[in-house]
């Protein structure tokens, strides 16, 4: 533990050390006209020319603070500000793509904290030990091309940087194609990147901050995911003509799957997230026995060996009820990440910093993935999570506080700030 | 019961009446072109120039049978031939409009196999005691206007004939206008009518004959259909993101109630039918919580009090469901009829006409709602069923084996005979 965390409270110049929140705002602001939407929003989907704009825009933030930027071959951009000692450098960053009604927190919110922990050590004229590195992932989102977290995946050597460049998205276009139109195809290659530690501050995009009113997350790992498609197919019959006896029903066979996912999340407890959020079922009329029906399963877990059992026990189910029912299911995947720990250093560490600054905090796992889970895989990594207002995330009404994210942001420049020194 | 059926097996003549059904064949086949679609099937949604077409057609062959046609204030269309004395008919009939991917059985059999009944007893020079009648009522069907069996509901004055004529269709206009376009809005004022009894020959719309091998049903009534839409109002939000104790699904709500009905109407049994046939979520993705979710939910049985407790116990466990997951629940009415019950005498002489011509028979209800059930407000009234292959109807690939067509049509000759006798 001691390589990894000096602190430096005995150190009065550092710990006095605060963001300057009016600046950060304006820049989360300034970036958030890029793309903007009604509502207060933004449409910045990954590598289109808006990407690209808020890019630029971003980039020539990064070199006015100083940073010395490099872009991938992915286009995942790096500032790096050079330390006292060279070495591995403490990272922070995210992303700035967006879903088509996204809100302007969600990745901006890390990428731009980053930069302001940035320009106060500049105006404190503090180097510390350590290189700083502020970095913005491609396509973290996965709302044009998938997978998410594509950008940070390729970084960490979690998928060939040839099969992300021919990934083909929902407009038919390449991700190679895009880097290339929008100038974000980088000179530098892609290798296991030499990282110190990786924190990412990042809205929760959930309820639980606001409910409990806490105002920061010491994440603890981010869940696992499973996501499946399930396809039944049954018999169209007369839903007054056919007895009970002889149906083939393919709606009923979904409800009841459906129905039984959710019932085991709370029978499970602890962490299980079941949600049936698509169904489709045809022909879709009141007096028609459906033939067929289209829904799918997520199941989320931090706990990997309670989600394998919940994967395993609502399959059982589908194919007990498809038997009985005399229908045919079929599934596909479409996602199955397994749960990812932060390290345990760091997020003591954000719990400690936020109290000793007197903010409320809970320990929580992230519901949702991000960039920090594929850094995990090479470095200690960690996250800080700021309340959502109502839970809101990819939706233009996503809000967080100014004073939250001015806590936040502080967080983060004291945890960067001592795991550099 | 001897005023209303008075046998007439000792006359041989009558006795050996057959139907001759190449010709009623071709009477389906010539009928089916007016409105024909793709794979066999007809569109003749009620009251459109399709159906005007078809309805002279009708007429046509009606005079040429010698029968004195009348159309009434809602187009219903009688052809009468006289007996050799006055007095209430003995009535057969049904309709000839169809869903928009109808089948050319459904309807159509019972008003032709009706004409060749008239058509039989004209060859054979045989005048019954009491008149007969062939009926074709409006818009049975209930796919452009609401309610469905419009045309004889208010032929027996179960709805007020302005209340009618002013429904708008599901192109925004009147059943009125309608009317008049296609030249079917007719002197005949409607009355509670005189009839001495009534029969309708119709395909069973389901699969219960075909899977048993019986090729006619004497059906003993109508089933009773509760048919609701419910709307649930939830909250969206991240599927990640929220814990389960923290969300208001309602989507699951939706499926659970829907699981619910089918397991209910398994428990309850006999012949409790439940389905949901429509359901639509939003915003429909596989990582968003539903936030509303309307679907429809079709309850139909043969005994009123198990039908009123299906309902009862559905509702209940809808408002528990809403309840326990903290989401509005609305719903609204789209249908609500009482079972029918047949006349017995007619239901059983169904049933011994049958056997004597060594047909197999069954009693059994209808699942579908039919003209029949509406003059059983106002006279003895009975149906005969004979097979849908596969239980298909409402459907281009509904169809009804030759020879079951005439074991039907024999037997609706017989029971006629019979009755005007």
């Amino acid at each position: 533990m001691s390589t990894l965390l000096n602190t430096v409270s005995s150190d009065n110049e550092i710990a006095g050390l605060r963001i300057d929140l009016p600046r950060l705002l304006a820049r989360i602001a300034a970036l958030a006209e890029v793309g903007a939407i009604d509502g207060g929003g933004c449409c910045r989907l990954a590598l289109t020319d808006a990407d690209g704009e808020g890019r630029k825009l971003v980039v020539g933030w990064m070199r006015e603070l100083g940073l010395s930027v490099s872009v991938d071959a992915i286009g995942n951009v790096v500032g790096v500000r050079a330390g006292l000692e060279d070495g591995p450098p403490v990272m922070t960053g995210s992303h700035i793509d967006t879903v088509r009604t996204g809100g302007r927190y969600d990745g901006n919110l890390g990428v731009l904290a980053g930069l302001e922990v940035i320009a106060s050590l500049n105006d404190a004229g503090i180097v510390t030990r350590r290189p700083l590195a502020v970095g913005f992932f491609t396509n973290e989102e996965g709302a044009r091309f998938s997978p998410d977290m594509m950008g940070s995946l390729v970084y960490v050597g979690g998928m060939p940087l040839n099969d992300a460049l021919e990934t083909v998205g929902i407009d038919g276009t390449t991700v190679r194609e895009n880097l290339t139109r929008i100038g974000f195809s980088g000179p530098q290659p892609v290798d296991r990147p030499d990282v110190h530690a990786f924190v990412e501050l990042h809205v929760e995009q959930g309820p639980v901050l606001e409910h409990e009113d806490i105002t920061i997350g010491a994440v603890t790992g981010v869940q696992g995911i499973h996501w499946t498609e399930f396809t039944v197919e049954g018999v169209s019959n007369h839903a007054g003509t056919t007895p009970m006896g002889m149906r083939h029903d393919a709606g009923y066979v979904a409800y009841a799957i459906a129905s039984f996912a959710r019932d085991l999340a709370r029978e499970l407890g602890g962490g299980q997230l079941a949600t049936v959020g698509h169904v489709t079922v045809s022909p879709n009329l009141i007096n028609v026995i459906p033939n067929r029906a289209v829904f799918t399963l997520d199941l989320r877990n931090t706990d990997a060996d309670v989600l394998s059992e919940a994967v395993r026990r609502v399959f059982a189910k589908a194919e007990a009820l498809a038997q009985a029912e005399g229908v045919r299911i079929s599934h596909r995947s479409l996602a199955d990440f397994a749960p990812v720990q932060f390290d345990e250093r760091i997020v003591a560490r954000v719990e400690s910093l936020a109290r000793e600054r007197g903010h409320s905090v809970r320990r929580m796992p992230s519901g949702a993935g991000h960039d920090a889970q594929m850094l995990a895989r090479v470095c200690p990594a960690g996250m800080i999570f700021v309340p959502s207002v109502k839970g809101l995330s990819h939706n233009v009404a996503e809000y967080t506080h100014d004073l939250d994210i001015g806590a936040g942001a502080n967080l983060l420049l004291a945890l960067m700030t001592e795991l550099a020194s």
